[in-house]
């Protein structure tokens, strides 16, 4: 879509796809940087600069705003890691690429999600179905972009384990900048993940 | 100490340790049930059975008693781990005990506060240093318990990367059951991670 009219004005569905798309937006920048507890669908739609009855139109509660929020941004994540001619950038590894998805304001975003509805009964089932679908995407993007045979016994494992490994990486990245640390275990975790895909 | 006097009653110092002990692991049961969000002082020595009072007493602040209460915990399952013997129960992979560390009430409560702190700049700094002195404690605890030799290269970051997937099963752990998928992540990676340190 995307069109704009002859009078030069978007047409009200456009408008309104923007909006959507600014609030969602907004929605996982003010849950990476003030947590759940910071982040009221007022502040979202403040940042979004769009009334709180626009923002309440679109997502009636919060909780709708922050789980499609976190499920928009995880899906363009997915689409930008399998466009560009599907291949390997070379100056990146599949074991980089694939931790660097745990290491930005999606994945701090998402943590704050997971960690408020296990304390939060009206959040929890909706994030834990969220986690499973975006867990099952992560891992098919995973053997696509390793090259990896699932067909293989303990292949699929390895797999998981390197996912577990990157989120735990995303984990150690929180407080502090561990981007150094985290290379050189991405450096010795490429070489190991290659030996175990090929035993 | 725990000596009983010829009364029949506790010395005021053990008492007073006794009350501080408590109010320490209420902390971490706390946290890891309701979050940061949640975890008042006043819940915490409600849950311990103490006085408001005697809970500041020990604890000037809210945030003295969470930093206390995690590096306690995390003291005692340290010394928990090394005390029996130093050697391994036949029962239980070095792999499988050190992913254990991850997926307990300790683990929950390390990962609110981390959380936390990351949103809240009077915990920030308290809670960085807490998380790196509990890194380096486990990570030789884990060299230990792998009989890893870190002399030899790219043995540290093996290590490394394996504590970064046990947190990582962890927080997969937060919102569902994990522990049949994890069962089957730990033996493939116990069998790498054995082939890895004997290269």
């Amino acid at each position: 879509m995307g069109a704009v009219n002859v009078r030069g004005a978007a047409p009200k569905q456009d408008r309104s796809r923007a909006t959507r798309q600014r609030l969602l937006e907004s929605a996982v920048t003010c849950l990476a940087e003030h947590g759940w507890t910071g982040s009221t669908v007022t502040v979202v739609a403040e940042h979004a600069g769009v009334s709180r009855g626009a923002a309440q139109h679109h997502f009636p509660t919060r909780e709708d705003l922050f789980t499609a929020a976190v499920e928009y941004v995880a899906e363009e994540r997915s689409k930008a890691l399998r466009s560009p001619a599907r291949g390997l950038p070379d100056e990146r590894s599949a074991v980089g690429m694939l931790v660097d998805l745990y290491t930005g304001p999606l994945f701090r975003a998402a943590l704050q999600l997971w960690v408020a509805a296990s304390n939060e009964p009206q959040l929890g089932p909706r994030v834990t179905a969220l986690e499973a679908r975006i867990g099952r995407e992560t891992h098919r993007m995973a053997v696509e972009l390793l090259g990896a045979d699932e067909s293989v016994p303990g292949v699929r494992e390895t797999v998981q384990g390197l996912l577990d490994m990157a989120r735990g990486l995303g984990l150690a990245n929180l407080l502090t900048d561990d981007s150094a640390r985290r290379d050189r275990v991405v450096a010795q975790w490429e070489s190991i993940v290659r030996d175990a895909l090929a035993r």
